[in-house]
């Protein structure tokens, strides 16, 4: 089967290609917790964290940095705030030989000086800092913040889709001059089509190539496009990817770590423990939370919108009437 | 945003393109019949024929015209067979202005010269006639057939992801000297990746555009992938596509129509009255009847086989057990 792409420098092989240069950042546990506020217990941490280390992810990322002072820990699970104490709990006292423990530092969110520990006194190995394209200087603060304690930190500018590419290029440029190992591409609203995802990658490549990075991509099920649009950003030749088990994440969830991996066929990644966990968890989980694509997280992807009300109306009293929310949709458009 | 490919005969422009001689096959009762042996009753069948009509979908395929010697109408649903009367109930008695009727002739299982009637006779305006490779010959046959008594033929070529692409093309050069208006690539395993969905379109367009006939694509959902295969498809140039309500059909479903609608943006399709179907129909129906995506079908079609051993293993009483499941596809396997 030919490659869809005859430009070599961008595209690294079709799919029965080997990419031994691929990284896996599993982050279920923080995107997962977005459902239900980071309340998991200790045995569904656990549980994550080692059938991650088992499948060979090369990232697990629990939580946030969120913090104390604008959001009540009293309130909040412990996996918005990833205290020093409950991660030892689950993975013992040392930086463990397995997965890169990772934490999310959200820009303006997080008290990043004195919450995120220097690196040789935390088992947390990398910084991941997300932001939007107006807090591009808090988070350039906060990577070097991080990197100067001695951790590996990446970038992951948010809600791209409704940002005009120069203005990408702009942010580009400056994380290409910052310390962080990998930009990611987020598609924060799911909707980016496969060859928007292409051509975002390859603008990313072009910016990261030259110094050095590596570029990821993190994308959502909102239009069923997850997966799709994961496998796109591999043909396109990035090479760090998130992807979550049994795709759980806050409404219609993300890449299935399980067809990830199916995908790849690379031999560092193991597909059988994490069918374990879906057996084991994920499947007794569905019964009780609620994560995937339904209809409105299509309608708000098809707009290019937040899927916020998307999930506010999945959550009240008529999650079915796709029709008053497609009106209400519409309704605000024009 | 640029196009993913710089060949122009092939891509007939990026998402933001209008296609107006892009038309719909809606398969929701026949694909969805696969899953209660065509059991549905007429407020079903004309919910989804209405739905259909008012969004303005070009193609509805009711069914099956499966032999009765070799299946007993007193087993099967109606819409196995798809008499003259059962449609004429659901419709009205004379050829609609809507959609144009549609049914399925399976090759080897069609009593085709007996009970496909005289196009003038009938309230049908298309039949599809599936098939193995090894199946052409009768395909042929009945093609002619059809085409004798007036009706519009395409062809179905099934299982193409474990057939050689030189068999698949002398396949497409038999169908291109036949009288079929359309031959769709079929993802019958739900196996085929996006860019080799890419290629197959294109190899099938290089055949078929000389002969004056379309391209079409059915997409199966066991990867999650069968929106994005189709939207793969639009960009390689296909121009026909198969789609169900709520993605229902065997096993892991189809591709939504309702994702297909709002991805196209055309003028002629309308999303509303699918919505109102989604609403009224399926979402009470996926209460009691199973479809869509789950880890078994993915397994399956990783593995490029058929989602026979995937199904019986979800009707069975151990649903959630993949590992179980996926040892023995690989025990097969080795």
């Amino acid at each position: 089967m030919q490659s869809k792409s005859t430009d070599a420098s961008a595209t690294k092989g079709g799919w029965v290609a080997y990419r031994p240069d691929i990284r896996i950042l599993d982050c279920t546990i923080r995107d997962g917790g977005l459902i239900n506020d980071h309340q998991f217990d200790d045995a569904f941490v656990s549980s994550v964290y080692r059938a991650c280390a088992a499948a060979g992810v090369d990232y697990v990322e629990f939580g946030y940095k969120a913090s104390k002072k604008i959001y009540a820990p009293s309130q909040s699970g412990k996996w918005k705030f990833c205290d020093e104490d409950d991660l030892r709990r689950i993975i013992g006292a040392k930086k463990p030989g397995g997965p890169k423990i990772t934490v999310m530092a959200d820009a303006t969110r997080t008290d990043y000086r004195e919450d995120i520990l220097p690196a040789d006194r935390s088992v947390i190995g990398c910084v991941r800092v997300a932001c939007y394209i107006n807090q591009i200087p808090v988070a350039i603060d906060m990577i070097k913040d991080a990197t100067d304690k001695g951790y590996e930190t990446m970038a992951q500018l948010m809600a791209v889709s409704v940002v005009q590419e120069h203005a990408v290029q702009d942010a580009l440029e400056i994380f290409a001059k910052s310390p962080v190992s990998a930009v990611y591409l987020v598609d924060s609203f799911g909707a980016l089509y496969s060859e928007q995802v292409n051509a975002l990658i390859k603008l990313y490549k072009q910016v990261m190539d030259g110094a050095g990075k590596e570029v990821g991509f993190h994308g959502h099920n909102n239009m069923q496009l997850a997966f799709a649009n994961t496998i796109e950003a591999v043909v396109a030749g990035a090479n760090r990817f998130d992807a979550t088990i049994s795709g759980i994440g806050r409404g219609a969830g993300n890449c299935p770590l399980e067809l990830l991996i199916g995908f790849l066929h690379n031999p560092k990644f193991q597909i059988r423990p994490v069918l374990e966990c879906c057996r084991d968890v994920f499947a007794p989980l569905s019964k009780t939370m609620d994560w995937g694509y339904s209809i409105p997280y299509a309608i708000t992807a098809q707009l290019n919108r937040h899927p916020r009300a998307a999930i506010e109306m999945r959550a009240g009293p008529t999650p079915d009437d796709y029709v008053k929310f497609y009106d209400a949709m519409m309704q605000e458009e024009s």
